[in-house]
């Protein structure tokens, strides 16, 4: 039943495909392995994570002999990391469990992110690929001559619905919108989370039936943590008013997330229709845009531009301000400006408009959206096995530092551009590129590429350059994300 | 500092003007004592309504008899009534404080809608005439010959900021949507809530600093109702965890508000581009419907036609079942009909396109919507003062039960219509009535009657007719609400 349950699960919300591998985040808790009994018992193909944090002395050391033995058990691979967690926290001025949660999801970036290609045939991946599907798991490319079978790899957590409620509750009571009510994602970017729909009893009931063997983490116990303190003392008192609380709130989270799609489909039509695009500037005409009364409305159109909820106030005060005056997104790269009837939203840069440099690290903002640009070290031996584990979003890339020379060069790409397709030895006109891609009219006409040092390193959005992809003697890498906003 | 934030917020509210006729809700304890306070300081013309729901014994009578000692202090008229409280809820199966909300603001109905034209000068009204701005307390009107001044009547309740908080988290673990996320609406068509933004903390501190005295209500210390528990308990526990989180909801609050109303406003335009109109019915692709996965569309769709959240999942399958499978609306009143490629929402009456056949008291739906006829008692001695009050809204009607006689028959006008206008005499046809009301030609195509013994009783949404106004001799009235959906 509760397998079944499972399978389905992962199939109605294409989490991915059941001959996909898998890296499973293992405390040793029960959540955890009852994940690795209904992976083992659906055949999936899968590693164990396990991160020692070394925050209960003895205890920590047999968690991880626990999951170890739990690898002998189930016979598969199991990565351990230690983690001077506390020291971290102290450092970087973090809560202990801000601090795990930190270590812990970049420690699985790096594993997921880490990209051996076995052979030159196997360098096309759905990373580079346009999408064929909507599925997170689509293991087949059509597009390219050089398509062959993609390998994707998944992190699997063992979030469940009680997780879920908590941080429903904890975003709640910090201040949220639409989007802080629609709980934990059941998948984000790789990290895939097949148990939120199963509540902690249910799991404590399958681990009960099927003999299942656990650690009890004595800091669950303790109400300092502030989850535990809404686990343990809050739920339950609101459970003694309102039994269906724990369903109540599941249903919130459904009707949330539906809700939200529906808001950000049809605000973003209302503001195509309320905004006009000119250019590299988007410009609205400040009168109307008062006459909605409406502080969100406000916010959906400046936020893509780095510009923040606080900064909605101002935008009211430059509707009505004199010709001139203009306010500034906090990352600098945006300006609203006051143009008689209009507000113009356009790069800060006056001649950046079809150029941005890029120092280095950080998030700077241009036509399409925010870049951000991170380095992160990467290690040979956390590998989780020798198939290929990219960013399965078109959005992300990843690429080895070390050839990388700052300043870079954003721009729009001209005619006469080049460069070397990821999984091609030799270059491709972007001309070229884009008629084998089918990209339309539009399309092309929005398409900016990423230069250090005069070669083009990534068509943003599209595919990297196969000389700055990762490799086996990869150290350090450049993550590159682009945060789109409504356009 | 509170005394002109408090006027203030009326003002931004758009709550009242400074000369209406307010009407108190006071129960003697510290909130309404300042509510009180505050409308005697800032000049406001009111009248105190005092319920005494006789669940405490002596100190029921206690607080009766401080409220009346309140009307002397601040010399205005006193209006208390005695509840069989224990009783009706027993009765009618509710819990002691639905009980007692429910006969509360029964009551306070009667109270403002208590219609006793000073003369026949007077009867032209905001309830009857097509608004002319977007205040609830605009005081004149200008289409109609017979235009003079209007009296409108308010209603003012203490609810203030943690009310407000107690709310908002009841309808949370309650389950909800959107809707319940912006707490208690500032104003309800006659009931206002001037102290919304004030905490009970600055009330409090107010009524210390005036040396006002007030009751303390001994059943506000117990947590057996759920609204204590949430007071006295749960939200100061929430507090010690996040020690913002009062402030945190009534920022979530604002901003529920803004988003719903942005919701509101473009998923209606998606709709009206996704669906068609053809006469009385509802034109919907079925296909394109489902493309969206979207559930929060599907129901914003069929609400109005009187459909449940549950029923979603039965239009899902409708959409792809074969052409004439239906569904009926719970109030029966209109059907959902699969057609070949569409889902047409058609009222479920086949003769009844044009005509409905309203049997009784209850709720009918027809192609503006739903009307709900309910029949409730009008006491002459309640009536707070000599001056007009009614509904202040075009979707309500109050009209004197005693003329009216079942069924009722809702259709379309035609022409040759007539009716008397209330404040006029004589009659008029519709047609030239509409002229005079300067409506449009689609509004004109819109418009219904509601007749009783073929005579027109009430220009839906527009007019009720003179002959069954109320009266100082009313006893009994019929109230007639609109509830119009997407269109």
């Amino acid at each position: 039943m509760i397998l079944s349950r499972f399978q389905q699960y992962i199939q109605q919300h294409n989490l991915f495909q059941p001959k996909d591998q898998l890296l499973l985040a293992v405390s040793g808790g029960v959540d955890s392995v009852v994940l690795v009994d209904l992976c083992a018992k659906s055949g999936y193909h899968f590693s164990i994570a396990h991160c020692n944090f070394q925050l209960r002395g003895e205890e920590s050391e047999g968690d991880e002999q626990f999951v170890r033995s739990l690898g002998q058990k189930y016979n598969v691979e199991v990565l351990v990391k230690k983690f001077e967690t506390a020291k971290y926290a102290t450092e970087e001025k973090l809560s202990i469990q801000e601090a795990a949660r930190v270590l812990r999801y970049e420690w699985f970036e790096e594993l997921m992110f880490r990209q051996t290609p076995p052979s030159d045939e196997l360098t096309e991946n759905k990373f580079l690929s346009r999408p064929t599907g909507t599925s997170d798991g689509v293991a087949i490319t059509h597009d390219s001559p050089l398509t062959t079978q993609v390998f994707t790899i998944h992190l699997l957590t063992a979030h469940h619905a009680d997780d879920n409620n908590e941080t429903l509750l904890m975003n709640f009571f910090r201040g949220t919108g639409l989007h802080g009510l629609t709980g934990i994602p059941v998948a984000y970017g790789h990290i895939k989370r097949p148990l939120l729909s199963f509540t902690k009893e249910e799991l404590l009931n399958y681990a009960a039936a099927n003999n299942l063997q656990y650690r009890e983490d004595s800091s669950n116990q303790s109400s300092k943590y502030t989850r535990n303190f809404f686990r343990n003392e809050l739920i339950p008192a609101i459970e003694n008013v309102y039994p269906q609380v724990k369903q109540n709130l599941q249903d919130n989270i459904e009707r949330f997330k539906s809700i939200e799609a529906l808001y950000k489909l049809s605000t973003q039509q209302l503001i195509k229709k309320l905004c006009k695009e000119k250019g590299a500037e988007v410009h609205i005409p400040a009168k109307q845009l008062l006459q909605y009364h409406n502080r969100a409305l406000i916010f959906e159109i400046i936020k893509p531009y780095g510009f923040t909820e606080k900064q909605i106030a101002e935008v009211e005060k430059l509707a009505v301000a004199e010709t001139g005056k203009f306010i500034t997104s906090p990352v600098l790269a945006f300006r609203i400006i006051k143009n008689r009837a209009w507000l113009v939203i356009a790069p800060a840069e006056d001649a950046g408009v079809g150029h941005v440099i890029v120092e280095g690290p950080g998030t700077i903002g241009f036509v399409l959206g925010l870049l951000e640009v991170k380095q992160t070290s990467v290690s040979n031996e956390q590998t989780p096995n020798s198939k290929l584990q990219i960013p399965n979003s078109n959005t992300e890339a990843l690429l080895d530092a070390k050839h990388i020379e700052f300043p870079l060069l954003l721009r729009k790409w001209k005619t006469g551009d080049y460069f070397y397709p990821l999984g091609m030895k030799k270059k491709k006109k972007l001309a070229r590129f884009f008629i084998d891609q089918k990209l339309s009219k539009t399309e092309k006409e929005n398409v900016w590429v990423l230069e250090s040092n005069k070669k083009i390193i990534w068509v943003v959005g599209h595919r990297i350059d196969d000389r700055f992809k990762l490799t086996n003697s990869t150290t350090t890498a450049v993550k590159l994300s682009l945060k789109t906003g409504m356009r």
